[in-house]
């Protein structure tokens, strides 16, 4: 039996905004401990002695207080003792990730139209959906699928869900309106200034969304 | 106890020139029926869906026959059941990977200088020595160390030992005569236009070599 994750504040670390493992540990710990409730590690340029440096060193600091997912890398994840994997449907499949993880492993899959949802819900614990806004981030992410588009995927499966792309204190009370459990930011906390006051704020703009 | 692998001819399965797994395939299976004792699946352009598409197809074919080794993914070795990997310097560590595989698999590390070599020789099954010539294969190859940088690694490690970078059936003899195990080539066998003629006409020069 999987543990439930709290996707409301989903803080992805970027390579190419945070440009070292500690740079990377000291956004995350100011985003956890403004709120941010989950936190992957996503270094598609980084070769992988660099990225299981930068997940050990999470792992860490993270421990015990939010689940750490890592990108893409099972091999990385099974080093570093994260709780989970994100995949993309170019990336192991979820089925061939659950059997080297194990049960108790967090798998996300990203989705962003009802032909990419999975065949069997069972074995996927959230989905990544998006990009609902464009986004510079991520290079190989498709098209804007807008709120329509995540409306139209929340509404055919029964799977939590996480917005992803281009989301940010301006628009997440939009996003929130489509009942998605949660937004992943990347630049909205890892480009600010003060890492600490952006996710404090999507925060408070999630909890009015959920509990009112 | 780890079985001692054969290095005399190691193919080098390059995405760029087999475009495609089954293309891999069909190269593998010609250079191992011409005598090649050892198939690795280097792809790091390719995502993860397609790589591990490509070793398990591979592992099917060569079953039983030469070691299957990946390149760098920890992951898509135990998934195919690939007999082992190959690492690079910034790759996941040897002891890494040992804890993740097991005693049995087989564990290359590529070494260009005698700053490369492994601290401890047990835990490492042979190392990639090169690049020996200048190649256009590999692009973050460092530059080419000549045979004399090969002669140097060779006089400074009890490890079995492969050569690679640039080799051909035109310099093999050259390299070969600084007592390595054996060759890795990579477009001398998947450019050619007769794979299993390059792969003999290799497997020739290597026998000399050894046994002469």
């Amino acid at each position: 039996m999987r543990n439930p994750i709290d996707l409301s504040v989903y803080l992805v670390l970027d390579a190419n905004l945070c440009k070292t493992p500690q740079k990377m540990v000291e956004v995350a710990l100011e985003a956890v401990n403004a709120g941010a409730t989950v936190v992957q590690l996503r270094a598609p340029e980084w070769k992988k002695r660099r990225l299981l440096e930068a997940a050990r060193l999470l792992k860490t600091n993270l421990q015990g207080r939010v689940p750490l997912i890592i990108n893409d890398h099972l091999d990385v994840a099974l080093l570093s003792g994260a709780e989970g994997v994100h995949l993309g449907q170019d990336d192991i499949s979820v089925d061939d990730a659950r059997a080297v993880l194990g049960d108790k492993a967090i798998i996300g899959l990203s989705a962003g139209n009802l032909q990419e949802l999975p065949e069997k819900e069972t074995t996927v614990d959230y989905l990544g959906v998006g990009p609902v806004f464009a986004t510079a981030t991520k290079k190989d992410a498709g098209s804007a699928i807008g709120i329509e588009g995540l409306l139209e995927v929340i509404q055919n499966t029964d799977l939590p869900i996480v917005a992803i792309g281009g989301i940010h204190a301006g628009n997440a009370p939009s996003v929130m309106q489509a009942h998605t459990d949660g937004i992943a930011v990347v630049s909205a906390i890892c480009a600010s200034p003060h890492p600490a006051q952006a996710t404090q704020e999507l925060v408070e703009i999630v909890s009015k969304a959920k509990y009112q």
